[in-house]
C-alpha cells in the first residue's frame, strides 16, 4: 500500500507543480504581463490545464484510489493518510464528470473574457464586456449539467468552492441574517453621523506601503515567503509551499482602500503559510474552502485591523508617520472613521455592517442567470435595480455597478456567497479565540499577535484542506455555519460607534 | 498531409505553452520570487521538463516527421513548411537521446545551483558554489556521452546553442582574431588616454530609467509587447509571441552600467518581436542562435548605442537630463568616454577591443573542466591565472572572478563562445547594412532608426531560426561567419579615438 500511496503522491506532486505554473501565470497577467501577451497566455493556461485535467483524470488514479480505499478506511479516520484518499476520492469523481475541452475552453474564455472585462471597465462600458458574460453564463449552464442530478443547478457551482455547501443551506443562513442587518443599517441612518474626513488627506503610495508592510509584519506574514505587488483588483495566491504572495491596490486620497485590503490579503496568505510542509503537493494542501479562507482575510481585516485595541496600539505610529493628516484627530475619532457605515458602490470598500447585503444581490444576480430569469443583456439593469432595492442608492456606471468584480471575467459562479459566509466564521472563530486567549485584547494593545496566528494555526491552519468547511468550523467551535455570532458582533460594535 | 502537418503543429504548440510557462517561471526566479520559493519553483521547472521531454520525444512525434519527410522534400527547400520539418527532425533526434531523468535532473540542478551562487557571489565564497559546479560539470560530461561519436565532447555543448557549429572552427576563428585584438589592445595602452570621470558621477536611477525607455522606444523595442525590470544579471526572455520582456540592472555612480545592458537586451528582444506570428508555436519561432542573436544585441548596443553618430543625436538630450552631470564636457569627449579601452574585471561592463578576450578564456576553462585538464577545485586559480595572462590583471576576489556570470549556476556550457561569435557577425552585418542604407548615419543622427530595424526584420528576424546560423549569415552577407570585418571596425574605431 506504501507504493500505492507513493504512486498517488507522485501524479498529485506533478499536479501541484502544474498548479504553480498555473498560479505563476495567473499572477504574472495581473501584475507585470504586457498587453500584447494575452493570446499566449490564454493558449499556455489552456494548455496546463487540459494537461492537469487529462493527469487528474486518468483511470490510473481512479484505480489507485480504488485500491488505497479499503486500505484507508482502517486508519485513524483523522489522519493525513485516510483524509488523503477521502478528499482525493471527491476531486477525482467530480473531476471525470469533465471533458478536456471543456476545460480548455474554461481557460481560453478566461484570458478573453478578462481582457475584454479590463477595458470595459475601464470605459465604463458593460457592452464590451457582455458578448464574454454571454458566453460564461452559457458556458456555467452547460458545466452544471454535467453533474445531474442535483437540488439545483446552482448547488454544483457552489460546491467548486465550498465543498458540500447547498445553495438551500446559504439561503437559508441569509434569510436569518438579512432583516437584523437591514434594521442596523436603518438604525445607524437614523443616528449621528461620524466624522471620517480624516480619510480623505493625502497619504503617499510609498507611506503607506511601508505601513502596510510594517503591519502585516507583525501579525505574522512571512515576507520571506512573500511579497506585495500592485494590481487593479487585489487578490492572494498560493505558488506553493513557501510562497503566497499579495497584492494590492492604493489610492493616496482615500486611506482605507490599501490598508484594510493589504491587511484582508495578508489574512489569506497567512492561513497558508500556516499550512505544513507535510501536506505540500497533495490535494491536502492549501486553504479548506473560499467561505473558510474568508474568515481568515475578514478576521485580520476587521475583527483586528478595523477594531479599537488595533488603533490603540498603532494610532500613535500613524500620527508619527503622517503627522499632517491626522493632525487635531483623536484616536476615538479615527476608529469611528475607518468603521463608518454608509451604503457604498464598492463591495471591496464598503463597511461590515453593509457588506453581505452586496453579496445577497450577487447571489441572486447569478442565480437568475444560471435560471435564465435574468437575460444577459439586462444585467446592469438588474444590479442597479437590486442595488437601490437593497442599499438605497443608484450606480451612477457601469463601472461602480456591474463591472466592479473581477470574478465573472475569469468565469467564477457561484464564488460570491462565500465572501458573506466567510464573515460569519470569522464571528464564530473570534468568539472561541477570546475564551482561549483572554488576554488578547491586551496582547492587541501592544502589538503582539504570535498567540492570535498560534491559534489560528494550531487550530486551523495545520489542517490545509483535511476537513471540509461544515465539519471544520463544528470541530473548532462546536457550531456549524451560522449567523448569530456575527449579528451579535455587529449589533456590539455599531452600538457603542452610533451610540444605539 | 495537411492534417499531419496539423497534428505535427499541434504538439509544437503543447511544447511552446510548456516553454512559456518556463520562461515565465524563470523570468519570475531572476525577478520577483521570494526566497522561500526555491524548492517549489525548482519541483515545477523539473516537472514541466520532463514533459516537454516526454511530448517532444513521443515516438508518435517521430513518425509524424518521418511521414512529412517525403512530401517536405517536394517543397521549396526554403518554404516555412519545409524548413519546419527540417528543423523539427534536427531538434526531435536531439532530444530522444536524452534520458527524461537527465532532463529532470538539469532543471533540478539548475534551481538548486542557482541559488548556491548567488549566496556564494553575494558573499564572495566560491566554495558555496563549488559542489555544484562539481555536479554541473559531472552533468555535462555524462551530456555529451549521450551523443557520441564526437569530435570533440565539446561540439555537442556547443551545437546546444549553435546548430552545426564544430569547437574546431570556433578555435580556428578565435585565433585568427586574436593576435590582432591583442595587438590592438597594446598600441591603445600606449597612447594617450581618455577621460571618462563624466561617467562616474551619480545619475539617479529613475533618471537613467526614463532615458533609457526613451532610447530604446526610438529604437523600436515595443513596450506593448514587453517591459523592463530590474535583476542582478540582465537578460532577455522570450515568453512567446507578443510577450518579449527585458531585464536591467543599474548603477546610480556609473552611467554605463544601465544603458548599454538595455540597448543589449532590447536588441536580443526585438529580433524577437520581429519573427512573424505565423512561425508561433513552432520550432521555427525564436532566434536561429545564440550568436545570431548577439549579432542583434551587440549591433544596437555598440555599433548604434557607441557611435559617434548615435550621440550627436543624443548627447544634448542627455545634457538637459543631466546637466549638472554633464557640464563642460564635450560630445567628443563624452563618445571618447563611453568607448573608453581598459582591461577590466567584469564581462559584460568591457569594451569592444577587450570583450573577446574574456570569451576566449571562459571557452578555454569550459573545455579543460570538461576534458578534466582543469579540476572544479581549481576554478578560482585557474580563472585568475589566465586573466592575467590575458588582460594584465588579476581578479580580487571570486565575485570579480569566476563567480560573475550566472551561466555555469544553470548549467549551461558551450554558451560563452557565442558572445564572441555574435560580435563578429555583428560587423558582417553592418557592412551590409551600411551598403543598402547609405544614409544610415544620418538617419541615426537624427534618432530615426526604423529603416534600421525594418532591414533586419527583413533580412534577419522574418525567419525565425528557418536557417542555422552559417547559412543565414552566408545568405545575408555573403560569407560564413568569420572576424575579418570585425577586426577592421575595432581597428578604424579605436585608431580614430585613441589616434593610433
Amino acid at each position: 500500500m506504501e507504493e500505492k500511496l507513493k504512486e498517488l503522491k507522485q501524479v498529485m506532486g506533478t499536479l501541484a507543480d502544474l498548479g504553480h505554473a498555473t498560479a505563476a501565470l495567473g499572477w504574472d497577467q495581473e501584475t507585470y504581463m504586457p498587453p500584447g501577451g494575452v493570446e499566449t497566455r490564454g493558449n499556455a493556461l489552456a494548455t496546463l490545464g487540459r494537461m492537469a485535467q487529462e493527469i487528474g483524470t486518468d483511470e490510473k488514479v481512479g484505480k489507485l484510489i480504488e485500491e488505497l480505499e479499503p486500505w484507508a478506511a482502517e486508519q485513524d479516520p483523522d489522519s493525513d493518510e485516510a483524509r488523503l484518499v477521502v478528499v482525493t476520492r471527491r476531486g477525482y469523481d467530480k473531476a471525470v464528470k469533465v471533458p478536456p475541452e471543456m476545460v480548455a475552453e474554461r481557460a481560453m474564455l478566461a484570458t478573453q473574457a478578462n481582457a475584454a472585462w479590463r477595458e470595459a471597465r475601464q470605459k465604463s462600458d458593460y457592452t464590451i464586456f457582455e458578448p464574454f458574460m454571454e458566453k460564461i453564463v452559457d458556458f456555467n449552464q452547460r458545466y452544471a449539467e454535467l453533474f445531474k442530478p442535483f437540488d439545483h443547478a446552482y448547488d454544483v457551482l457552489l460546491d467548486d468552492y465550498e465543498p458540500m455547501m447547498k445553495t438551500a443551506d446559504v439561503k437559508k443562513i441569509f434569510a436569518d441574517i438579512r432583516p437584523q442587518q437591514v434594521k442596523l443599517i436603518e438604525a445607524v441612518a437614523n443616528a449621528e453621523q461620524v466624522d471620517d474626513s480624516v480619510l480623505f488627506k493625502f497619504y503617499p503610495e510609498q507611506d503607506q506601503l511601508a505601513m502596510g508592510e510594517e503591519i502585516i509584519k507583525a501579525f505574522g506574514y512571512d515576507f520571506n515567503r512573500g511579497r506585495q505587488d500592485k494590481v487593479h483588483h487585489p487578490f492572494a495566491s498560493n505558488f506553493g509551499y513557501g510562497d503566497q504572495r499579495i497584492t494590492y491596490r492604493v489610492d493616496e486620497n482615500f486611506f482605507n482602500t490599501y490598508i484594510f485590503s493589504i491587511m484582508h490579503e495578508a489574512g489569506h496568505a497567512m492561513y497558508e503559510q500556516g499550512i505544513p510542509k507535510s501536506l505540500s503537493r497533495t490535494a491536502l494542501y492549501g486553504g479548506t474552502s473560499l467561505a473558510v479562507h474568508e474568515s481568515q482575510s475578514r478576521l485580520w481585516e476587521n475583527l483586528v485591523g478595523r477594531s479599537l485595541p488595533f488603533w490603540e496600539w498603532y494610532y500613535p505610529k500613524l500620527q508619527a508617520r503622517f503627522p499632517e493628516q491626522t493632525k487635531g484627530v483623536s484616536l476615538e475619532t479615527f476608529y469611528k472613521a475607518v468603521n463608518k457605515v454608509e451604503p457604498s458602490f464598492i463591495r471591496v470598500e464598503s463597511d461590515e455592517a453593509t457588506y453581505n447585503l452586496h453579496i445577497m444581490l450577487r447571489l441572486e444576480i447569478e442565480i437568475g442567470l444560471l435560471e435564465g430569469s435574468i437575460k444577459v443583456s439586462e444585467l446592469p439593469e438588474a444590479w442597479n435595480d437590486r442595488f437601490e432595492e437593497y442599499l438605497g442608492i443608484r450606480p451612477k456606471n457601469d463601472a461602480e455597478g456591474c463591472l466592479q468584480d473581477i470574478h465573472w471575467s475569469f468565469g467564477l459562479f457561484g464564488y460570491f456567497s462565500t465572501y458573506a459566509l466567510g464573515n460569519l466564521i470569522s464571528a464564530q472563530l473570534w468568539e472561541k479565540i477570546n475564551e482561549d486567549i483572554p488576554d488578547l485584547d491586551d496582547q492587541t494593545r501592544s502589538g503582539e499577535f504570535s498567540a492570535l496566528l498560534g491559534w489560528l494555526n494550531e487550530k486551523l491552519h495545520a489542517h490545509g484542506s483535511k476537513f471540509y468547511p461544515q465539519d471544520i468550523v463544528q470541530r473548532i467551535t462546536g457550531s456549524k455555519i451560522n449567523g448569530d455570532l456575527y449579528i451579535r458582533y455587529l449589533k456590539d460594535k455599531f452600538s457603542g460607534i452610533y451610540g444605539l
